[in-house]
C-alpha cells in the first residue's frame, strides 16, 4: 500500500480528495490517501502547496518525492529540510480554463449579454439587441505567449478579426501579429475588445495607461485575466468614467483578494473575478499527481522535476 | 424580364430592397422586384414571410417557387393553398450569428458569468467560483441541420463534450451522433447543457417535456434559440422551482413578442433574450435568394427545398 499525504492544506481537501482517489485508481495504484501524517516516517509521497502544513519536511526520511500542486515553486524551492524530489505542477487544463474564460467574457461583451441578464423586465427590445456578428468586431491579444496565442486563436476560430502583439515579432497563424512600440498603437488603435496576457515586467507595468486607452475604439471593453500592474487603474477608471471606454473585466489586481473598499468592486462599469481565469483543476492535476506517483512505485523518472539550482 | 415579388412585409422592405437588388445584378439576372403583385398570374418568384400579406397562393399560377426569408416554415408549410416549391433560408451570417450566442451563453453558463454580474459586493470568492474545464462539461445540441452541426462543431472545438441528436441517423465530424427515440434518451442522459436547435413539427412540439427534463443532469442549464413550443412550458418552469433544472435561456416562445405577463420574465433561473440569436442578415440573405432564383431560370434544382411530408 502506497501512503500518500496530502498536505496542501485544509481548504483544498474537499476538492482534491475524491479526485485524487480517482486518478489513483485510473492509475492501477493502491494508495492509501490520508490528510494527517501521525507517523511521519510512513509517508511515501507528499502532495504539498504553500499553506499547505508542512515547513520542516525532515521527519519524512522515507518519502520519495514532494508533488507541488501549482506551477510556482518559489515559496518552497529554498527550504533547506527539502531534500526530497520535488516536482512541479504542469496542469493542462490551466490553459484551457484561461481560454474558455477568455471566450465566455469576450462573447458576453460581443453579445451584450448583461442588459438581458440584468434587466428582465417584460420589454422585448428585439431591434435593439441585435449584435453585429464576430467578423465585424475587431478584437486585440496583448501577448502571445503560450496563453495570448490559445486565446487569439480560439478567437480567430470564432470568426473575430484578432490582432495580436508581442514586444519581439512572432507569427501565429489565423492572427494578424503585431510587435514593438509602433505595432503596438498599430493594434489598440480600434479596437472594440483588448485581452491583456502579457507578463509583469518593468516594461509592461502600466502599460495600459490614459493614452493608449485613447487608441481604443469608442466605447471599447477591456478584459484583463494577466496580471493587475499592467493596468493603470487610475486611467481605467477615469476612461469609464469619461464615457470613453464601455466596461472593463477585470480578473486580476495590484492587491489580491481586492480589498471590499477599491472602486473596481462599486464602478457601474466594472465586473470584478476573484483571480479565477486560470486555476490547477483537480482532476487533471490529480492526474499528474498520480502519473508521478506511479513513476516513483516504477522506479521511472518523475514529470516536471524542479532543478533545484534554477528555482523551477 | 423575371418577376419577383417581396411579400414578406412593409416592415422589411426597405431593408431588402436594396440588397435584393444588388444580388440580383450580381447574380446576372434582369428582374423587376415589386412589394406588390397588381396580377399575381404574372409573379415568378414570391419572397416570402409570414407576416406578409399572402395567405393564398392559389393565384400564383406560374410562380417557380417561394423563397422563405426565414430557416423555420413552420407557419407557412400546412398552407393547403401552396402548391409551389418551397424553400427555406439558409444565411451563412445567420448560422455564424447563432453559433455566437450559442457560444456565448454556452460560455456564460459554464462559466458561471451572471453571479459576477449580478453580485459585486465585496466578497472575493475565489474557492466556489472556479468552473470545471469544458472536457468535463458534457453538451447536448438537439437537431444537427446546418444551425445544430455549426454550433455543435464551435463548442467540439472549444473541447466540450457534445452529443449532437437528430430524428434520422447523421454524422458530424466531432460530435456524438445519435437519433431516434433510443438516442433521444441517450443524448439527454445527464446532459449538463443542452442546445435546442430542432424544427418544429407535429413530433417536436413539447419535446422536451417533464420526462425528459428528468433526465439530465441535477442543475443542468436548458438553451433554447429554435422553436418556442419545442419546450413545454409548464414542465420547463416545474424543473427550475424544484430545483432540478438550473436555469433555462431562452430566445424563442409560443406567443412573440412574449407577453409582459408570462412567468420567464420574472422567474429568476430564466433569462429571456428577444429573438435575437440569428436574424437573417439582408445582404447575406439575399444572395441566396438571387442564387434559387438563378437555379429556377436555369432549371437547375433549388437549394433548401422544403420536403413537404418531413414540414422542413
Amino acid at each position: 500500500m502506497v501512503e500518500v499525504y496530502f498536505a496542501a492544506g485544509a481548504d483544498l481537501w474537499p476538492r482534491y480528495r475524491d479526485a485524487l482517489e480517482a486518478a489513483f485508481v485510473e492509475a492501477g495504484l493502491k494508495v492509501t490517501l490520508r490528510d494527517s501524517a501521525p507517523d511521519p516516517a510512513k509517508i511515501d509521497y507528499i502532495v504539498f502547496s504553500p499553506g499547505g502544513e508542512i515547513s520542516d519536511f525532515g521527519p519524512f526520511v522515507n518519502c520519495k518525492a514532494v508533488l507541488n500542486l501549482w506551477a510556482g515553486v518559489e515559496k518552497i524551492v529554498g527550504n533547506r529540510t527539502l531534500t526530497q524530489p520535488l516536482c512541479r505542477m504542469v496542469d493542462p487544463a490551466m490553459t484551457e480554463g484561461m481560454v474558455e474564460w477568455v471566450v465566455g467574457h469576450v462573447m458576453r461583451h460581443h453579445l451584450g449579454i448583461d442588459r438581458h441578464v440584468l434587466v428582465q423586465d417584460g420589454v422585448w427590445r428585439h431591434d435593439t439587441s441585435i449584435p453585429p456578428i464576430a467578423r465585424e468586431r475587431p478584437v486585440t491579444v496583448l501577448g502571445l505567449g503560450a496563453l495570448g496565442k490559445a486565446c487569439g486563436q480560439a478567437l480567430a476560430a470564432l470568426n473575430f478579426p484578432v490582432a495580436g502583439w508581442s514586444r519581439s515579432p512572432k507569427e501565429v497563424p489565423g492572427l494578424r501579429c503585431l510587435s514593438g512600440g509602433d505595432g503596438l498603437e498599430e493594434a489598440l488603435r480600434g479596437a472594440q475588445i483588448v485581452v491583456t496576457l502579457l507578463p509583469l515586467t518593468r516594461q509592461t507595468e502600466n502599460l495600459i495607461n490614459a493614452v493608449r486607452l485613447e487608441l481604443l475604439a469608442p466605447g471599447a471593453v477591456l478584459i484583463n485575466p494577466g496580471r493587475g500592474p499592467l493596468i493603470d487603474d487610475a486611467a481605467l477608471i477615469a476612461a469609464l468614467d469619461h464615457g470613453r471606454l464601455g466596461h472593463a473585466t477585470l480578473d486580476v489586481f495590484r492587491e489580491e483578494p481586492l480589498p471590499p473598499s477599491h472602486p473596481f468592486w462599486t464602478h457601474s462599469k466594472v465586473t470584478v473575478t476573484p483571480h479565477i481565469a486560470s486555476e490547477t483543476r483537480a482532476s487533471t492535476a490529480s492526474r499528474v499527481i498520480a502519473e508521478n506517483v506511479r513513476r516513483g512505485e516504477a522506479g521511472e523518472a518523475f514529470l516536471y522535476l524542479v532543478d533545484r539550482e534554477q528555482g523551477y
